[in-house]
């Protein structure tokens, strides 16, 4: 599995970069971002948040809007920032091109419907393809975080829950906490994943936690003026099985904040620190 | 002077608001961006950072990416981020749509030739219109600062040199410090102001800062890895003007950083408290 790089940025005395690669599970080129702290190039093993965007977003939106350089650079902390979803030429997508399906929403799951099940394996490719090629190629230690904002947040809080010791610290922004019971799921997960609604409850947040073997703290930003929050993101149904099953989760609701990226940085710094708290030492 | 409100994100306890209004000098309609930090709710009078966004950008680059609002919000500043050119269907662009001359590249001064001429009067807009906007309309003090990068590096040197006492504070990120000697800047010149050569003096910070009667300290940030510093850039030239001048110029070569909002948002606070200093107590 070879790294080509796309481009490089000095940021923060470290450094961003994106590098094209063929996946594997996908079938076909991907482009991933990393951030590299300073202490990268000092010979340190550093540990890794994985983190996975929201729909439309490609690895770029992160790096760019979220400004998690400056205290990343600090803690010492590596990002990693996918794609979401398969892209290229003989990638499905949406029939009418809609923004919540297909490219630009692969939902991080493995799809098992034709036309779909050929290349869109996400959880696949952040699970396990993308961390192997992570630790082959930088400077990595074996503690691992993940996070993700609205599609992205479910994708963190599935990849944590289905994988008991794999992640070490855990979080999301407004992530699509039972995404069975919303317009967004229900779309993605009838067309991935078939009808069958018994096979959704392997990729949802809400039901997962209620099984979850590692009790791994999770904590949760949710803007109380973000436009999905009743229809789409539902974080009352993951407290409520967070509680059920005695799971530690810290659900704050944020005053006035929207579902944008202006709220992400408004919190990453939190965020970073939890993470770190977990990941480091 | 209404102004219409297009958008409203909390950000860091504060407000990012993107406003349209009617310009007068420039004959159409503009929209631009203000950061309102958590004191501006608060009855205080604030002081206001003009930013001046480079070549292509609108007013929502340095808003979306600069990282600029955590600091903001803890030193109370406001931040106002106008569009980088005259919008809009009647308003003349370049021929060919280049990326470096007409929309999006207005250079920050008052076009003298047709087709231009009406509606390319950046300067104006800047220094006058905007901030009787500004004032009208938002709890700001009379402490005013102004910033930008490299288009709107040298838009925010030139706005501060040509009128001493109206700014109290002036920095920039890798400006085109001497627009009369490299490409980009003889392209927008010639056409915007004419073939006389004599002309373009008054719009060159490398000229204008040999007789500024206000020693306003400058601020300036430069990486080393710039792809523009060479040809475009010329800092070197404003160095030379400012110790032949006696202007107190901190010139600080960034080594490793290109020209990217990745460069700026390294070291946006290290600006941000550089102008605090000057338009606080």
């Amino acid at each position: 599995m070879s790294l080509e790089i796309v481009s490089s940025n000095k940021s923060f005395g470290g450094w961003h970069k994106r590098y094209k690669h063929r996946s594997s599970s996908l079938n076909c080129d991907m482009v991933f971002a990393v951030y590299l702290p300073p202490q990268a190039e000092q010979g340190a093993r550093l540990p890794v948040l994985y983190w996975l965007s929201g729909l439309t977003c490609t690895d770029e939106n992160f790096m760019q809007k979220a400004g998690a350089h400056r205290l990343a650079a600090e803690l010492g902390l590596i990002i990693v920032a996918p794609d979401t979803s398969p892209r290229g030429e003989g990638v499905a997508d949406d029939a009418n091109g809609a923004y919540d399906f297909g490219l630009g929403a692969g939902f991080y799951l493995n799809a098992t419907q034709q036309p779909w099940a050929k290349h869109y394996r996400m959880y696949d490719y952040v699970v396990d393809e993308l961390p192997a090629l992570i630790e082959a190629n930088f400077p990595v230690s074996d503690r691992r975080g993940i996070a993700g904002h609205s599609m992205g947040g479910h994708g963190a809080l599935v990849c944590a829950l289905k994988n008991p010791g794999r992640y070490q610290s855990l979080s999301a922004f407004a992530p699509i906490a039972n995404p069975m019971n919303c317009p967004w799921g229900e779309k993605a997960f009838s067309n991935y994943l078939g009808e069958d609604r018994s096979r959704w409850r392997e990729w949802d947040a809400s039901v997962l936690i209620l099984d979850a073997t590692q009790k791994l703290p999770i904590l949760i930003d949710q803007g109380d003026r973000d436009d999905f929050l009743v229809n789409q993101l539902k974080p009352e149904a993951l407290q409520a099985a967070a509680s059920a099953a005695s799971h530690p989760l810290q659900l704050r609701l944020q005053p006035g904040y929207d579902h944008s990226y202006y709220f992400i940085a408004s919190f990453i710094d939190d965020h970073l620190r939890h993470h770190a708290q977990f990941l480091k030492g």
